[in-house]
């Protein structure tokens, strides 16, 4: 196919869109691709929509190798499916609400999980009609908050999503396997760099969940790797525990006057001031700071959680959120601590949660609670000693002793990761990087074929609940990962993969010969089956011609120009910027070579 | 590609569907193409995605064959340039209108009017931007109030849409006629019958508008068409005007009582048993029937509008709301008589509307008028003579003279039209039809390119406004056409162009020779490049198999049986249901020749 420059619709700029920060967004924008359209909308032009659908051939080709089948299913959606599954609620403000002329609910779907459920229940009645992995390739909706980052977070975006249906959890494990390996070949053939991380903690099932992300510094997720091969979201890195120490020796607990410390950092420095420690000076990692929060239950109803951590971690909110889930996390507020008066801010420590230090009972005779749930960092491992809160304005305990005189309802992973924290699988240090979600790979389960019924017969005549895998590609989205991972000063750089066409020719000149030569070379290329933009521009200096072609980026640039005298064409590589000259006879042999590899 | 029955995602239905009433609309369930998912919305399977995507290759290529490039926009859009344009209150309760978390109002497009426009206004300055075509394949949204008749008119649908954009009213006529021949080789590929009608009057030039309609006598549009090969919408059709007539030997009108005569029907009958006319006796068509209606113009304003037309005749309100456009048409009602006590119901003359019989006048000496518009069928030509209301009840005036007694304040073509009625360019008497609309075309000119500021500089250097088509191809509603004109009491019929596969191969039989016979072949259809669907289900009998490949509609069925051990397959033509026995090894290349045509 050829594509002229002098009718294309591409109009470069050369000045960055106000409203970009990201340069994948500034670039795509400048070189013609894409459009603002509306907040989180972005129009595709006709250059920007070639390299989509490039990305979306992948992707299909890639699905239907494994065997899915494409289906397609309306994104405007009635509510009742979602809510059978709790999704209408659940979803809260991200999801785009809408009632039709009659007052009925709608939504604009973000995921289709309920609907493709709803489709295998009315298609299949027995084991033998599954294994079966189908997918779509779709506009999906989302109420970002805050739409920002060009294609990276819209309001509109395709991906493709696909869901596998099996009878039993070996079949779950292999059709996950299948998807896996089939996003391995997707973003291979797109040439972007990715890591694969679980994204559910060890708990649940390593493989269960686990993530493709595409690290880059402008990414919004934060994970994790280790040297030794270890990454993992950050929700999903489970602490590693001190092995417990004996309390033989262990002083008793004290507490002491600490005036004016409702922070680690007063707490520290007046340690250090009125009970210094001979050894070594206090630090915030010698005290146990706990948190509470208010825990949602899906059902409504609340419920008050105290998280204990070492004083020098805060608790990480998307840790926090993923190990209370499906609870929401809320705010502690003042009218909550209003009906707890034995939780005294800033110092509040194990005794007023509940378990107090073994030997202080209450009325009754048995511990004192106050019916708080508490759970600790693995690192409050039994035998470690703390200063803490002692449930009094002003006053710590010091030397509280893990096991002997506390111990919590259970552990919870909620405090931060850092970088030098050791991989939980032994293979060295960690540290923190930010990625793209590139992919998305699920063991979803039973969850939704049980709030919609989808049961099959097995091989004996019994009715079995199906399980059920989701995967998902953005689409859009890998637009704008790979022109954020292959640019340069010049502009977009893209693989041959999802280059919007396989050569862009140049006509450097006005001599006949030269725009002659120009379309004789392109018209060579697109007989030969490649795809071709021919910058045929009459009035545009050659300058303004090259600056346009860096910036567009097609992985091939042809110049036909002066030297076409001497026989001679250049092929100049946009990736790595090196010229060859060819002669003009072999250019059409040679290109094709090239862009065959 | 090679599908298996065994592994496709395709149940087919003996029963039709509840809710269907078309038979596209019950094939295309029963047999496995699509499954509703919403109140007027459908899943694609696997096999009918196909159909859909063939359909919209063709429309591509035609597109990009005319030098229109393809383009996507969101379908979440702002209200804003919607509102620039006044659509977004015109489209009344068919748009579906949204708010964002944050209030903001959105709708889903129904079509995409303004963002072209806005878009070719970002890019283009200079009438050395133009002539441009833009077009996109997308999700197109409209609240019906009743979605019915399956994909033929949906909520959500697939269409595509093209803009042209020209700097003068000679470059839109040649984009037009473009367009429309792009459109005329749409539908030959498409193998669906159409009519090309003028879907705007003559008045307002006869090529400014015009639709694609598929003769149908399950359309929803009312056309026309003559012997000589006039064709047009309902709404565009003009009435041929009787030749006026010298009413000079035509008696005076005279004020007769008609006790009891509100109706046409009851005015002829009075007319014959109290004032018989000696020739023949009265007829509906003797009588002038004045109609009052009420006119909401774009600003808010209301008229109120006499219509007059000829008693045997009904006022046609599509073709009334055409001739008033933009105005909307709304019932008079009873409060607005009260507000015109010379309006006398079922006794309504030219007198009470304003322009009373000659030589009657009011108190100032000038003839009396209520003030209201009187529009007149052009039948109600100059000489002609009627019996029509006398503006009291019981009372009608005999052999009042158009052009003499009365006049209008214009004509209006809002009768009905009837079989038999001349055709406008006199080719002959006209008869109604039904069709589905398929596509249009339409010069829309400058009307969004001056509400939302699109202009170019042009060779003058003097700022001029653009001049815009638009033309539509209802994607997702050709596949329902395409079933809807090829099927039988069998099942589907597919045309070559865009069945699922191209050839659907039966093994019809379970001995290890049968089975291996199909799966040769298929594979030997397959490495020639050809698309098919083998049925290998085991366990299904050859009866049911048969069964199926009639319903599914591939428009070639290969029998893989126990003739095979003649070394002979059957080859049928779903079509026309002629049988060849053809030489095993011979089958391939037989096919291929069938399917390349």
């Amino acid at each position: 196919m050829l594509l002229r420059t002098s009718t294309l619709l591409l109009r470069t700029l050369r000045e960055d869109p106000a409203d970009a920060e990201l340069a994948s967004h500034k670039l795509l924008v400048r070189a013609g691709y894409i459009r603002r359209a509306a907040p989180g909308g972005f129009s595709w032009l006709p250059l920007g929509l070639r390299v989509l659908r490039k990305v979306e051939r992948i992707v299909r080709e890639e699905m239907d190798a494994i065997g899915a089948q494409e289906v397609h299913f309306p994104a405007l959606l009635p509510k009742e499916p979602y809510e059978a599954t709790g999704r209408w609620e659940e979803y809260g403000p991200n999801l785009f609400r809408l009632q039709d002329r009659r007052g009925a609910d709608f939504l604009l779907a973000p995921t289709h999980e309920e609907m493709f459920t709803l489709l295998v229940k009315d298609q299949c009645s027995s084991y033998k009609d599954l294994p079966l992995s189908l997918y779509q390739v779709q506009t999906k909706y989302r109420d970002e908050a805050r739409p920002r980052a060009g294609l990276l977070r819209g309001r509109e975006f395709v991906m493709k999503d696909s869901y596998s249906f099996d009878v039993d959890d070996a079949g779950l494990e292999k059709a996950y396997q299948r998807h896996r390996e089939a996003y391995v070949r997707i973003f291979d053939r797109l040439g972007l760099e990715y890591v694969i991380v679980s994204a559910v903690s060890g708990a649940m099932g390593g493989s269960a969940s686990e993530e493709f992300l595409h690290p880059s510094p402008q990414g919004e997720d934060t994970y994790v790797r280790s040297a030794g091969g270890y990454a993992a979201n950050v929700e999903a890195v489970t602490t590693v525990a001190p092995e417990p120490v004996r309390w033989d020796d262990a002083p008793p607990a004290v507490v002491r006057d600490t005036p004016d410390t409702p922070t680690i950092d007063t707490l520290v420095a007046v340690s250090n001031q009125l009970h210094p420690r001979e050894d070594r000076p206090w630090e915030a990692s010698d005290t146990l700071k706990n948190v509470i929060v208010l825990l949602r239950h899906p059902d409504g109803s609340t419920e008050p959680l105290a998280v204990g951590v070492p004083g020098d971690r805060e608790v990480d909110a998307k840790r926090l959120e993923a190990a209370v889930s499906p609870a929401a996390v809320e705010p502690f507020d003042e009218a909550q601590f209003a009906q707890h008066p034995e939780l005294v801010k800033g110092y509040i420590g194990p005794g007023g949660l509940g378990l107090r230090p073994t030997g202080e009972t209450g009325e009754d005779g048995r511990p004192a609670t106050t019916g708080i749930r508490y759970l600790l960092d693995p690192r409050i491992a039994p035998g470690t000693a703390w200063i803490t809160g002692a449930d009094q304005p002003g006053k710590h305990v010091y030397g509280l002793v893990a096991g002997r005189d506390f111990t919590g309802d259970g552990t919870i992973d909620a405090a931060e990761v850092r970088d030098g924290d050791p991989a939980p699988d032994g293979s060295g240090p960690l540290e923190t990087a930010r990625g793209m979600e590139m992919g998305h790979i699920f063991q979803l389960g039973r969850k939704y074929a049980e709030a919609l019924g989808l049961q099959v017969l097995d091989e004996n005549g019994k009715l079995v609940t199906v399980t059920m895998g989701s995967y998902g590609v953005g689409v859009s989205r890998a637009v704008a990962a790979i022109a954020e991972a292959g640019h340069d000063e010049l502009g977009l750089v893209w693989p041959r993969s999802v280059s919007p066409v396989d050569v862009h020719v140049v006509v450097a000149g006005k001599d006949a010969a030269v725009v002659e030569g120009g379309e004789r070379l392109a018209a060579e290329l697109v007989a030969a089956g490649l795809d071709v933009l021919l910058d045929d521009r009459p009035r545009v200096s050659p300058g303004v011609k090259f600056k346009d072609a860096e910036l567009v980026g097609v992985p091939t640039i042809v110049t036909v120009g002066k030297r076409l005298s001497e026989g001679v064409v250049e092929v100049r590589d946009r990736a790595t910027g090196e010229r060859t000259d060819v002669p003009v006879g072999d250019a059409a042999q040679h290109l094709v070579a090239l862009v065959r590899g």
